[in-house]
């Protein structure tokens, strides 16, 4: 039976505050269309990822109430049948609700129960708005509530957008880097400390910096993901289970485990998992870890590239649209600055979501929806931001290497290798005397009296870089080794 | 000439980067299809509100333009009639692009320069994709940088936000609370301090506390709004004016006002207006404001409301929708919870604002999308909020008399009046003994030698509120008054 | 008689928990040293300010009690000269407490309490620890409460800080910043947006944009103030002023002004005042104002002093020490990040303010130990740093008058100023024609048909600039003036 | 030869940027002379915890250089043995710098070399002041940058301060709530959801969630501090190694391993471990997650003991200190009060770390100072305040079981266990008619038609909180259980 009511205009539907009157082409029921009209605040709808990952916890609680006899079969195939087409977005329609509404989620909690309710009760041959045959809280919701219910969708729903989407594209962009500081391995450029000329290094060394800056953030938001993986479920109203059969939370985990692919199980203590949303502010941290990681790579990226002609300019970033409306020809690095904005989003948001986190009282922590939905965006933005950056900068991004090579030569601190022959203070009077004057360090040396073979010997910027191929794994040994 | 270009399939545009396809049916051109390509991040679209913005700002530019002579009167009035029909909402669906895309809003600019451009060609009789007879660059954007004019649409966009929606519902939401303040003027109730028992206050009084909170927070955002009366406009590329006519900011600036009946005026200087965005993140700190009072207020409903037979329960909330999916008649203050999350979300997005603010670098702060998409959903989210909270809950508040005169009955604190007559440390063991004993603090004083007359004489709750019709500014003379 | 005890060992002190040994060379009392004892955590202690300021509160309150008759002379006469030793600083070894003690500052009232007290009571000849002649409770705290005195030394303290020594610090600063902004006010730049070249301004231009910047920040601050010259005394316990006498909260406030020669006055609604603490809320917001701004002026100086041959390195910045362990005769902008590390935590401590500013609670915001310490702490790091970064660096700030001159010479975006001419499809094409074959833009354009007398006439830098006399207020006309 | 120049008055000391006078009885040198002059800013030291970690940093590089035959056996062993004093805090006094320096931590990296330095010239009997015979730079300094070192120092004395006293004190307030919970395992208690009345659950339960959530914030932050057993020593000026022989990475690691027996290594990729300051922002979340969970846990402390007559007031906290200047008796949960504090603190300075964390430029993270200031406080602060709370308040909490029966025998909830038997709709139909009525759930349950026997035999509060000892790991089986 195809989706769809088939009706227009209005229906009747109930609860315990009594009837009103819903969209008859929507299957949601009388607390849907309740909160509809009492949170319609701005335009933030709580994710569709949320309602998808709901569709798990309802079908994996259908199989199990279903194989343990609670609920008969044929009530039971129509709620994983109806909750199949919550999983695969079918039903997207069916849940508008909004971020702004109860803080335990019972309403979206509900907006599941009904639509589910009321769509099985369709594929049963019932009549929509009548709760029967299939009833939204005792079959729908059977053994659960919201408050162990809503926390395990929020995890399913982070667990899959973020190995789904937001660490692909973040492999994808650390790989490019990577492939990057392999290509330029011994480029030998200027380093910059405190904005400063510093010693040399490769160019492949400092792409190997962020390369590995991103791995390691990336590693950290896979380790803090396995908290999520414990799941609510079977600790129904307060964590105690009541309502719910013996060994319901283990059994419901184990479905959506099996349904998901994902090592999901069940969290030993329901107080915490209930009265604390802990976990996932430690995924939110592993999220903002990875924006402080790409906020420092997108600033390096783009101050690098300034110029063309005033700027640093050691890479040429791909020009993909004019730059502004009123200086022809201006481009400018905009993939950067999108990545910085997103980063600085999802700091703010991880902030936010801390703060909530801290707002639990008792046996709930009413703070879900502002949670899951600074989560599951801030993994999105930075998901989009990883992979709009590789495609349309990083991978087009070239070296200046006249630029790259100029700088090397005129710097001043490449007298740091002398030191340890002259001793600091000596160097440190060549570099003062080679600024002052402008002139190059060669000549201020030899003034000093240093004597100009020797200078030559120890002054060459690729000697001064240690081992670049051997920084980034690479086999073959570097030509500057020894 | 109805709205739309009743063409399909696609149409070439272009721009400096060569020719590109854009969908034949919409206005826009080369550069929006370009960004829409690069920068589809996550599903944050730039507010609808900075076009209508941008829309008077372009009209106000062709009236100075026309009226000088530089802009001839048919692509004038081509192009006035083509803001206006921006600024009315007609064009929304021409506006596709993306919160994440270049920092200074060109994209967003030369999507409303393309689109107005298109469109007053078409009312001219050109053909779209030519720039002729009207170029969105040297007529719709003539004497304008995106750099000037982006930040005028974002402080447009903001004051008609903040006083067109935001202020009012405010403004409602504190008057109910005076309401009920004056309906309660003089009902006894204990006070709390550190969440423990303190001396009596009225409920009045209480209620008044939150009003004078709401209002003075209101009136530090009004103030804050001063600042973004002055606009960049007439800066141009980086402050200087370069391109446009002298007086033209001033120009322009009067014409906005007039347009938009706000008292708009050049910023004074236009190398802060454009190289920083501190006006703005002033504006958010006022909307911080609003939401650290709010905050408080809608926290100390919900535990006054908390019980009904285990909690506090002072105030009897509405009723609006069922509580719980498995605890059947459960009812919760969800718009206080609503309202806690939209302050934390209002409070978090500041912090964005304010860290944005601060990544401004020479004569560009390149971090304008991110600043205006939070301060705007800020806004619409606190005032949407605020008016849900009045209707649906504060509106609907209830005492419960019974627990509220209990409650002062059986107070220890009371115990305080006693105090300039007997002395601190006396009226200290009093309470002490009363507590430990499980007696009256009657029973306790007069046990520890006070003389039951004076007792209660000068242990008389009603007077011991102090004025609380005067707190009010309520005219009658207190009963409590001497 | 001259401060001190005369004692050592310890002396026997009590309140209503019972007796507890002090140390006897100390004035303070019970509560003092049971506070001590119970948290010692961290080596955060409440500021000194604060205890100041509280003199100023007790000088005052006895003044009024004195000349209402309620305190005798004596005692009166006492209190005041002990008083005066707190806001002098004379006794400041006698407050020993830790900011994390009660939220309501009650501690540290106790402690002014029995250290006036005893201190009083020496005085007049007394025994310390027997609270005779002067009570803590009964004389010094007559008629207030923690609840309405320690936010009235709240703004008391944070007032004279900002005033007394921030506000000048700015002040020097802008000058500092606006004097230099006159002295390079011809001197033709290139602007950069987007990090990228743009058109010319001068460099008296940019600094009057920094100029402008703070002071706008500092005014806004300044605004912020007036909320806090309202203070909460006379509310004392829940804000109803039970136990003080009517019209004492407006003698304190009048009392206040008087010595402090700041306009305080009585805050008009007690509850709000005490339940709250969004007026102090508001002035962080004003500091953190300024680290927004500070923030950018800083960086830019650091990137436009970047090199000393690897940077743009259009400023030199004083060296004021060696720059690196390792690498001999390096400088580094270290004023400046300092200063933007302070602006940091001056951004974050604001963010800690407001999210304690809201968590009140009924009749009492419980969190002001933590925010009177964060606000006093981010006024004092602020001050401070704008006077390093003055005298230490701006101060002595060079142009180098080669580098910024090149930059402008070989400038693409110069093209802007003719595109009024040939339109910016043309001079876009320009523009990339010499990126692309890396020539002049004065080549490309010639090669793509522009005049040579045209081009000469139009790209003028100093002719590109506007009227930056005029942009700095200066009475002399420009010379590029028309 | 014991500590102590002998000396008063000044002493010339040089560096490259000349002379300057010192402190004669200090043995800092002319870069500490000239920081502490250019950086007195507030009253924010760098912690002495970073120079004790710098002590070992010194030690094992000396021991390093000793052993491969760079630094001779007399200057290598009077290098140990200052460092030595370094370590154990006998110099303390000679670190005088501020936090708000040189990003780098330069200026704090040379005061260690420049005490060590005279130290052990002194030692070897040398003039202070020579730089001979133990050069601060040439000798103390040898092999090292500030650039790789100070984050080593960052590393030692973030892991000694959180391993050696933050954890033990989390660990025993979690034993010390666990135990309660084990000691209050069966005593039925209503839940609270939303605030609101809920179904019960036992105290040991309750109690058992916050114990829970301690420990996974605790186990989070012990694995977060894995990222900072790798060290940066051995990257030198940018990451290369330059002046630093080949393995010397490795030698320092190890070395600092084996005198803190710590599992210390060194980085793989120095350019990300000086680039940036990733590792500790993310050991600086796992303080914020056990600020977040003990925020949480101080709340539902302080509200459940809230009253005494007029709260919730289940719990009783031992009453420390008296409460409040006027109103004799009162009794606050100020230790909880003090963690509130604590704990917002942390998450702000947390959000400090992140923002400074984003702020690297190329080959450096100019923001150190401000990093280690904030975790090092922040770890600080939280490990005291956790053992206050303990000791002060969570060891002597008691239960008011005449409080907690009550509310259990008079909430409507209860309810919720006949739900599966009538169904959702006739149980929420009873639990309205039992609030609208005032009277008990058994009197409107049977109003509506259910059966005496059936209520008592369902409405069992004990039986309805599943597997309390189980909850708990308890070895007995429950009572409860079936």
């Amino acid at each position: 039976m195809p989706i769809g009511t088939g009706a227009t205009g209005t229906r009747m539907e109930s609860d315990s505050m009594g009837q009103i009157e819903v969209p008859a082409e929507h299957y949601w029921g009388a607390q849907t269309q309740r909160s509809l009209i009492h949170f319609s605040i701005g335009d933030d709808h709580m994710p569709k990822a949320v309602y998808h990952a709901y569709g798990y916890v309802k079908k994996a609680a259908a199989l199990v109430n279903q194989s343990a006899g609670r609920l008969d079969a044929q009530r039971g195939a129509a709620i994983i049948q109806a909750a199949d087409e919550v999983i695969t977005g079918h039903l997207d329609s069916e849940f508008p609700l909004y971020v702004w509404q109860t803080g335990s989620g019972t309403q979206s909690n509900m907006n599941v129960n009904e639509v589910i309710g009321n769509r099985a009760s369709q594929l049963l041959g019932g009549t929509l708005g009548t709760k029967h045959p299939v009833h939204p809280n005792d079959h729908v919701n059977m053994g659960q509530s919201s408050n162990d219910t809503f926390p395990t969708a929020m995890h399913i729903a982070t667990v899959l957008e973020v190995t789904g989407r937001l660490l692909p594209h973040v492999d994808r962009l650390a790989q490019t880097i990577h492939d990057k500081a392999v290509q330029w391995v011994d480029v030998v450029k200027i380093g910059r400390t405190h904005l400063q000329d510093a010693t040399p290094l490769t160019v492949g060394q400092e792409w190997s910096g962020w390369a590995t800056q991103l791995r390691e953030a990336r590693a950290r938001l896979a380790d803090a993901l396995h908290a999520i993986y414990q799941v609510a479920a079977g600790g129904t109203a307060v964590g105690t289970g009541l309502n719910a059969p013996d060994g319901f939370g283990e059994q419901i985990a184990a479905q959506v485990a099996d349904l998901t692919r994902q090592p999901f199980t069940t969290a030993p203590n329901k107080f915490a998992a209930q009265g604390s949303l802990d976990a996932i502010v430690a995924v939110s941290a592993g999220l903002r870890g990875l924006a402080v990681a790409l906020m420092k790579v997108a600033n390096d990226m783009r101050w690098l590239a300034s110029g063309p002609r005033a700027g640093l300019h050691e890479l040429t970033l791909p020009a993909n649209e004019p730059g502004s409306s009123i200086m022809p020809g201006k481009v400018n690095p905009t993939q950067q600055e999108a990545m910085v904005m997103v980063c600085l989003q999802v700091i703010g948001e991880d902030s936010i979501v801390a703060a909530a986190g801290a707002q639990g009282n008792f046996e709930l922590n009413a703070m879900r929806p502002i949670i899951i939905n600074n989560v599951l965006h801030s993994a999105r933005i930075l998901g989009d931001a990883c992979e709009k950056l590789r495609r349309y900068s990083v991978d087009g991004t070239e070296l200046d290497r006249a630029k790259v090579d100029d700088y090397v030569g005129r710097s001043l601190m490449l007298v740091t290798a002398l030191s340890p022959t002259i001793g600091y203070d000596k160097a440190s009077a060549i570099a003062h005397k080679a600024d002052d004057d402008g002139v190059t360090l060669r000549e201020a040396a030899l003034a000093l009296g240093v004597v100009a073979a020797e200078f030559d010997r120890v002054i060459d910027p690729a000697a001064m870089v240690g081992h670049p191929r051997r920084d980034l794994g690479l086999d073959q040994p570097n030509e500057n080794d020894p």
